[in-house]
């Protein structure tokens, strides 16, 4: 610190304020010592980083605010509308995969995005989550207040191989049609069956997947696998280069006025909800991972 | 998994359904796998648990949104509300510190909250704290509309006695005060002295607090001293227990209705602006620390 | 890389060679991001590191070194020596505690000691205490040769505070009592009982501390408690400081000579076989700890 | 714990004894907390794990041991002895390379060793060849005694790919050729030039890897690349599998004795003193890296 050296002090109360002031600069420093106790948590290098979000207490909070069961239309579009805003806010995240109440974000392999500091992506990337999905929230639920402030917990974990990141998502999607499928069953019995839950939880216990889907057809006519993808598949959000034509009217020296077509190519989110346990979604979009 | 045995498959396209929900809860175990990849990140016992948030690119977020200079009261409430909301939905925070855009968290040492994962304890901070911003957001920035919702960064640090845990907040606070001043003579000078930013950044180069408050009191009559104290101290927050006195009418058998005064103690939260460098405040509010 | 300009290559192998030999450089500065993939393993400050070894099967290793059961004075002698032979050569230990085959090394609170690197810390430790168990084996060993290179692993605890610390101290010598008594009562009856050690399993099973010492006293006339320190509290090293005289003959001018003694405090390692569950070791040894 | 209730306890002296020894037993329950302050410190699945062991002080060892300059074969075979120990003790270990006082150990990115902890893993590493070069010290240092235990340290590296993994191991080896490179010409100037160590130092600031090899051809008619392999390109230790034959006398029921030849593949380990920079090595030894 530097000590401005043969300062007048004219008055006595100033002198105070300067040694007062002085003195607190002087314990800043002294206290800095406390920053030595940060621990470093650089994520491991070329391993894709994945920031996993879980909301919090989501079960009453859909209850609180009507969520349609077994699928809430305004409520997995907005999860996609906050995603969709963590990935424009954030660099680097190359694919996104959602479903229910959570949300799988994955930072490239190769990125430097925050020096790769797990707590600085994964904060980041709930912090903006939960303000997007407060912010956006009238846009989709537009007859339901939203009645108090969420929260959705996160965790990093790095996966550093293609197969490995493959199977972390396909381990999500399978997940996906597990919980779709048993809720849709399970709905299905209370909606139109008159089933009380208890009573529909009862007759599910011990079913297979094929038991619920020959319930499903069976009994209330429905083909599980006409469901809509985005409740069977949940939402893959990935980057897309589309060509965006515009028209601008120029006007050359010693020429007429004419319009001219110009074409830019800009990145730009697209959502999928289609399969991506098998090799086909990856095959037809090979710029999402980089080779090992 | 079980697989039923046995089953008539009456219709071909009823067994591919069934082939296929096998396969895909197969497929699930199969991929589980990918779970032995998360690391426990279990804090230290014993150690105070600091859960730090910072705006990101606040600077930028206050000029779009109007902040008043040096000191927004409207942006220090809501960060105080935002902070009271956190207090009130994660257990176990037994003082939070807030000055500027960034926010001080600490669990207590002897918390069990998520099992003490850090990545649990920060991602719902950040979460919780940025969620309750924009949810309250109107109430405090009554005219200006939020343009996009903000976001915050949040990391850990331990601290493993008491003496480390008070000086990190004394960190905070001395930080609080020298930026504090910084900004109320650099403003100061600009709104009443009429310089222009670059005039007054240049006008404050090498000048320690003695001369910023000099110029403060001489040139403007302002004794820094005199400034608020949630400017100069930043605000701290936490648990009181306080006497709530509710009034019941009862009415015993045989005796006419009379009025009684139940007393019940609630634990509430509580905001200071004062020093929590020096003993007092700590001497004061004894049950805010642990033994080491 | 520096790369020689206009060299004058008079024949061609030399070329070649010279071509390689930078390439071998490049290449060197093209393989050297793999260090970024270190990663950082910095201890807490402000707490105690605790470095705790433990013998790689050592129950096959001592019945193939034949060693006295329940306690063999020479392997214990060197399982101390090798420590003393780690605290000299590794600073900041203050405090090591060993019994059986297992040893603990405290690094004071404050080390800076390879700059707290849990990865240095522990190599450092379980190098040279096994290569000084090798090396000093012939001095306890005089009969018996080591017939293959012993091994032993070991890990880091952070205790952050006093208490901790001799909680995790007390820990092992009541583990040192418990197994040591179990032991004592064991070969006991094998040894003067005519036990086979399934027999002596058997009887053991289902006993508490007070049913062994009573099979001891009753059965055999031996005391547990008159068993020698050493067993029953195992071995704590810490570093004294002892007043060395030492006599040195001189000569000053036109005086004829004479001794002169000098006295010098220089710090050594002395050996305890007492409590230290208890307080009184600490308080006769207030050095050891620093304050919290 | 459990309290036998209603011992008979004749002699009060033996009563306190059982006191005491329930005690001890309470009390080492009541420590036992302390083993929650261990961390988890398992790597990362699906990638290699290096653990790099280098000699501590080994410049003041090796010239208290009188070392042969700039290579001396006996300790290269040491460390090659000690190496090899290592391997055959430690499960996992596909690929070990080492050169000068280092040696780097690759554990196989399937491995689960120790479950993958890092702590032991090192340590293990550690010991086994610290105990192993004291062991077999005299096998290679016959007129040498060793005077004291001499300590490695360790670390332990992650790398996610088959390409991370064989950068590093060409960053080794293109360190162990620029080393070589320069202790040979370096050594040649003082033991053939009849320079000075600082003259020789002098005489190679600023040299190119070029100039070196130009020093030893045109002054000491030395050809830099026909010097020993191992010195230029370290020791690379992988398992290979031996055929071996045994002959054995057997003699069946109602024939005459015969001998049999027996064929059996064994383990073993094999040294390889070539560049492991290019591929050849790796397409030879295919077995040695699992795929990404």
């Amino acid at each position: 610190m530097l000590l401005r050296v043969g300062c007048v002090c004219k008055k006595g109360h100033r002198f105070l304020l300067r040694a007062f002031s002085c003195g607190v600069a002087m314990a800043k420093s002294k206290f800095e010592y406390v920053r030595s106790f940060e621990t470093d948590d650089t994520c491991l290098r070329n391993c894709y980083i994945v920031v996993r979000l879980d909301g919090r207490n989501f079960h009453k909070f859909s209850e609180q605010h009507g969520f349609v069961k077994p699928n809430d239309e305004r409520a997995l579009a907005l999860m996609r509308r906050s995603a969709g805003c963590v990935m424009e806010q954030l660099d680097d995240v190359c694919v996104a995969y959602g479903q229910s109440d959570e949300f799988s974000f994955v930072f490239k392999r190769s990125t430097n995005w925050f020096k790769r500091r797990a707590s600085k992506l994964m904060t980041h990337v709930a912090s903006q989550f939960s303000s997007s999905f407060v912010f956006f929230w009238g846009e989709y639920f537009t007859h339901q207040p939203l009645l108090y402030p969420p929260s959705f917990d996160g965790r990093v974990v790095l996966y550093p191989s293609n197969r490995n990141l493959r199977d972390y998502l396909s381990w999500r999607q399978a997940d996906c049609h597990i919980n779709n499928q048993y809720n849709t069953v399970f709905w299905t019995l209370v909606q139109k069956g008159g089933l009380s839950t208890t009573q529909a939880e009862e007759r599910l216990k011990g079913t297979v997947a094929a038991d619920k889907n020959e319930i499903l057809f069976s009994e209330f006519n429905i083909n599980y696998n006409a469901e809509p993808q985005l409740y069977r598949k949940g939402s893959t959000l990935i980057w897309d280069t589309a060509e965006e034509v515009t028209t601008k009217k120029v006007k050359p020296a010693n020429q007429s006025e004419r319009e001219v077509h110009v074409t830019r190519t800009r990145k730009k989110i697209t959502t999928h909800h289609c399969d991506i346990i098998g090799s086909q979604f990856w095959e037809e979009h090979p710029d999402i991972l980089e080779s090992d």
